[in-house]
């Protein structure tokens, strides 16, 4: 039996992703975010959601270019920091004293010390209400070296990412693996006609 | 040190969601997406990406509504399943032996199995490549009642919700709390002016 919550923002999981930005000034910024993911295949693209209030906001339109960082377990703290403080006032770089690194495909900056990072140039802006939803074309995925496969795929346990979970508002680091896509399915013994 | 992986969806971690939509013979259908998301908080909106020749692009188009099912690691076998076959030829619900409930808010069934439902209706799309973005409001959000605490939060660990990990094709669990949003980033002890 199910019970009704009403209208809310209830997903499992999303992801804790943080978008790196230059303001005006050229000043390297970060902003954490849980509404976003991959919107398209070809060309590979990625959205992430913003209120206008946020200085992050005006920075993409700007620069019409951003990274997404995804973190590491061991860097929680500095994840939920970048998304309590704001930009406009703090500087989380400094604050949390990571590197930041300027892409050389788009006008945007990432963290050195996040495993795994997108480098996208700006698409679309698409405004749904309070948030903004920008997608970018992410033009190359650059991942820490060693956590990396002779078969260039990132290895999951190693980079140890997290997801947040609304609702509790708590961290939850990605655990065993239950199974391989596209194969787990085959239990059923059913094949399309 | 970083190495490029060049232009790639690589992102952890991605949701696994069970879209659930009607045909045209109001036939009950689940399709699985990785790629979607939450992308405002108001009003409430959640995005799954299609491509256009999945039969599920134009049951949602036909009926401007759809759910999204958060299914439990213990059914990870049918959310595979639900990603690897096609509606048109295979009735999905039957394979799995999954219970279709029509919403009384909008016109989609979604799994009576599933632990967590958000049911939405069809607010806009959003042409972004191979992929259509369809971003629907979401009118409300039933879950098991064995799921939710008495404030009325989802619970996490009894959920189970579980992550699709692109690159690697595998399904990961989420596992241990590793900490509170809004609240770790304390440890660096700047607020803003």
């Amino acid at each position: 039996m199910k019970k009704s919550l009403g209208a809310k923002t209830l997903l499992y999981p999303t992801p804790v992703l943080l978008v790196g930005t230059y303001d005006k000034d050229g000043r390297p910024n970060l902003a954490t975010v849980a509404w976003g993911g991959i919107c398209c295949s070809q060309p590979p693209c990625v959205a992430v959601s913003l209120r206008e209030a946020t200085y992050t906001h005006g920075c993409i339109l700007a620069r019409r270019a951003f990274t997404v960082n995804v973190p590491s377990a061991d860097q929680v703290k500095e994840a939920d920091f970048c998304g309590m403080v704001s930009g406009r006032t703090v500087d989380k770089f400094a604050a949390i004293k990571f590197t930041p690194v300027k892409s050389t495909l788009v006008d945007a900056p990432y963290a050195e010390e996040f495993p795994l990072v997108l480098e996208c140039r700006l698409s679309r802006t698409v405004g749904v209400g309070l948030h903004t939803e920008f997608i970018g074309e992410i033009l190359d995925v650059k991942v820490d070296e060693r956590f990396v496969g002779t078969d260039n795929v990132p290895i999951v346990q190693k980079i140890r990412p997290f997801a947040y979970a609304p609702g509790e508002q708590r961290y939850y680091v990605l655990g065993d693996c239950i199974g391989n896509g596209y194969t787990e399915g085959e239990a059923f013994g059913v094949k399309e006609e």
